[in-house]
């Protein structure tokens, strides 16, 4: 306990009014920075849990030879983030001092030569920033890294090979997402040239989606999926996981924007928070309800994956800007996300761009038209399309980059009969579900 | 952030004394009017939760021919519900101007002649109340108009046709809802006659019971349910889920039970969510134990999904009043609401009514349960009968009506052999479970 | 709402200086009080659905003949501990006065002769702690009394009676648990000792595993397990359930470890509660990459339940002492508790000790691995050695002969075709899966 609060103050509050005053303003100040670091913890383990949601979808999308697969790379991924965002990524985003003003910060301590993690520990006992526990900062900054990786492993399940995948993860959480996301969040060039993304549709929605673009490209389709000019429809093995996920989602959206307005000390920006989560929730929904009346309209029957993505595409496209919309607003950003992916994952099907959770559509289109949709609130069309482009330029060609190398070095994708015995058997040499007999 | 923090006031606070104390007043009112708003906030994602809980739940207790079905109901019904109460559910509950005075709020915002969910959007930039955010309390009150449809969902699965239970819950999530809690939280004529209900074991559990209970009704049980005088046992395909959905619901309740107390700005209130904390987790774990005793001791053995059930019986034998009891109390309370359980499941299947889930007993008549137990503690049992009369009559026969006509003009029910067939595949052309072959 | 907050005070100010001085004291004393008793609610519901976890996890990691059992004695276990503690445990861990000084609280509240439960009840309108409600501290206490016995359930599934195994968790939340905490959180000997052990590596998890293995020693393995010389693996039903159980334990572990810094209301201690969950997280990811790399190496493939396990462990290590390591040294520690994992799991095997889940490996092996660790900040080895021994022959001894009562008196072993067919069919009469096949 604090015991400055402890000690009465009575007696020496007669002789020393202005220390009282100033103590009043201290008082405000310490409940404003109490409260903001607890926002960021809250929305912190709520995006946290947004990982146990991509687990989810992800695990009951694919077919059932590769659940166990599936959630290894989940948890597996997650955890890569959360040490490569302390040993490098949030030095990177974050720089004290740049490497190459507004477009690299550093990837070492300059005074230690350690990687900025090591360096950065001990910095957590005091107090860099002056609104909120650094340590928290620390914690809610690191879910946004590990999400943008999690998009990437839907979209090339069924077929990339695990530790292939893993190294891919490192560089991604370590400097591919830190670098772009700096630009922007760390007060890089982006920032300075106009361009708005609130919680992340393009930094972290888009950005993880040109990732998985560039390694579906890279990898190829799945075997039997594009085949005499057909598509071969692969359900997922579990929808009862998969809408799961996309509640788990949902949830821990209130975490990913809420807790962006990075503040909660005064009555204004609570008010943001609320708003913001009021807004999320309608996007996500109107983006679900979109889906669903499309789906019964163009396809004659509703479809439940094309529902839960509707949902998630309504959560990215509100993203960028949950704060400004007006309700009905968000149920329009939020709808024309559901109606995106409704008519973009024929799209991808016909390029031969073999999707498996759907993760391009929900993530990039939807991000993309999110981030666009903040110039209907602040006029800036230029700042915002220079914002995606230069993000998607860049994510795209260093990911194909690092896919690449990875294929020449020690190849990416499994060989022909582990991908039809499934990578359970092939890779780990287990099942997920044992017991059940495949129909 | 709000600079008036920010501005050193030493100075200042010399001159002028008396708007130093008014600022101090005003700090603990900003304090205040933070912590409401945070409660709405968690409140409102843990009761969003319950959504997800439901779905889980409802989801492992149909058969696997109706699993996709059933979480597609479920997103979608709490995305509709995110609509209509916003369209024009929150302005018929929190009346600025009734329509009928305590009795009817407004359909459309008197000075514009929109739906009241256009005219409000704007209201969010403002503060019409003065304890917390407005968009927090939208956010926390449109979980429990959600809730109120979930409930429904379970009772009628498994044959109830997609689009005419949807609009069932446009009806019930835009209107019955609204306008029956306006008579109580709106400050209609109910909370004027005295009838409490804390958190809405009537409010929002029993009123989705009728409602259930209605469909039921015109709906019939599914095939086969009653043969030849006997009751056929038709278990839920997969009890992990409804599992998990109970545990998602009774943590979603905290939020329920705990964030009705509309207030965390003081040591009296935030000791009061505590209490209701401890008393709602009590209350489902004596309901837990009464089924799972009194299963043994009826039955020869334990029945999980009476145990799952009496727990959830718990949550709403205590949710009408979850603060006066004593710990001691609220087991009793639930301990009543898991014996409920057990002995009116029996009872609905002798009236040949086939609620698939359970529901109608643990919503509707634990929830009439702890609506009735509230005047151990008011004494006044008259008001608390007549509340759940009128909102059980009021629920209950709209209900009928518009099952009713949905009957007659569209159908609300699936043919027969889409019902053996299971409705995954009839309606939604997809299933749950591919992969695994049924027994 | 309290109205001392609401009255205006300018007027008043200007006459009673002190008095002013005294109110802007006790209004951030008031704040403090509110945010620590939100610490309290917060972590406890994150701690209560680690209850949810562990009954996911063991579902995922049992054969799917005895998921529905597993499920019961998960949610029933909780219940009993809500009941069990409430009714004489809180009172015996925190005891107003010792029966024994230091080591044995009061089973009966001394001036009622009643369980303190039952006296405990009305204290809670009250305020007998000064910084936080005792209501908000008896809900979150609770949830670490029935994590204890969450862990025992892990390691006896799949051939304990439900019944007996309920009369264990009796004892154990009633009794064993909050004496041995007593010790150390309720102001007891060891807590003078110098013993450090912040949230419970020790207290909860090392106790709930010695507590499972005099249940697994008295037990004995699976038929089969273990033949001829060799080790049958009896994989898990459904690793999707583990890994969601898994994700869900770490999100609660927040709640664990980040709550019991018991105290938000200043900078600091808020600074403190945000290095406890950026550690924690570290811990946990540090031990999944541990035994995701070491299983690489040593087995040839990467093994998720080990993975799954690793991460428990790393969350389990790091409880003794979340808040003292750099992030670094979080990762060292959380790193040895994935190797403990991936080490100690074939030892138990050879000493014929079958632990179903890894639950003695996770909790009892790595939680003495992060009490001793603990040393490394404190320097004091002999009271951590002294601790963790004090406790474990205390909770072994005493488990051993409550187990060794009820196999006399009841018997705690099913017979073998009850073993054989699996306990759903056997002691419930139903089946978590009824309409999957088993392969």
């Amino acid at each position: 306990m604090n015991t400055k609060y402890l000690i009465p103050v009575s007696a020496a509050a007669l002789i020393a009014l202005p220390s009282m005053a100033l103590a009043q303003d201290e008082a405000a100040l310490h409940t404003s920075y109490i409260l903001t670091t607890l926002l960021f913890l809250v929305g912190g383990f709520l995006v946290f849990w947004m990982a146990a949601g991509f687990a989810m979808l992800e695990a009951g999308l694919v077919r059932s030879k590769n659940v166990a697969m599936q959630l290894t790379k989940n948890i597996a991924l997650f955890s890569i983030a959360a040490i490569m965002y302390w040993l490098v990524g949030f030095g990177i985003m974050y720089p004290a001092e740049w490497l190459i003003e507004g477009w690299l910060g550093p990837f070492f301590a300059i005074t230690s030569l350690e990687p900025v993690g090591l360096a950065l520990s001990d910095d957590f006992t005091g107090t860099s920033l002056d609104y909120a526990s650094v340590g928290s900062d620390f914690f809610f900054q690191l879910m946004f890294c590990a999400t943008t990786a999690s998009i990437v492993s839907g979209t090339l399940a069924e077929r990339i090979k695990l530790w292939p995948f893993l190294i891919f993860v490192v560089v991604l959480t370590g400097f591919i997402y830190p670098i772009e996301a700096s630009w922007q969040w760390g007060g890089g060039w982006l920032s300075e040239a106009g361009f708005s993304d609130f919680a992340g549709s393009t930094l972290v929605h888009a950005a993880g989606g040109f990732a998985a673009l560039a390694g579906a490209i890279v990898l190829g389709p799945r075997l039997g999926k594009y085949k005499d000019g057909r598509v071969n429809p692969m359900p997922g093995s579990n929808l009862a996981l998969a809408t799961l996920g996309t509640f788990i989602l949902w949830l821990g959206w209130f975490g990913f924007n809420g807790g962006s307005q990075l503040a909660m000390g005064t009555i204004g920006d609570v008010a943001d928070v609320s708003r913001i989560f009021a807004n999320t929730n309608m996007a996500a929904a109107a983006g679900a309800v979109a889906a669903l009346i499309l789906t019964q309209v163009v396809y004659g029957k509703v479809d439940l994956t094309m529902v839960l993505n509707g949902a998630l595409a309504g959560l990215v496209s509100i993203t960028a800007e949950p704060l400004a919309p007006s309700l009905f607003g968000a149920l329009l950003t939020g709808a024309v996300g559901g109606v995106i992916v409704v008519f973009t994952v024929p799209i991808l099907d016909k390029l031969k761009i073999d999707d498996v959770v759907g993760a391009i559509p929900v993530h990039l289109i939807a991000g993309v038209w999110g981030t666009l949709a903040v110039a209907f609130y602040t006029g800036n069309w230029g700042a915002q399309i220079m914002g995606i482009a230069a993000i998607g330029i860049f994510v795209f060609v260093t990911s194909l980059i690092v896919w690449f190398i990875l294929n020449a070095v020690v190849g990416i994708r499994v060989g022909e009969e582990e991908e039809i015995n499934g990578l359970d058997v092939a890779e780990l040499g287990m099942e997920a579900y044992p017991e059940f007999s495949k129909g």
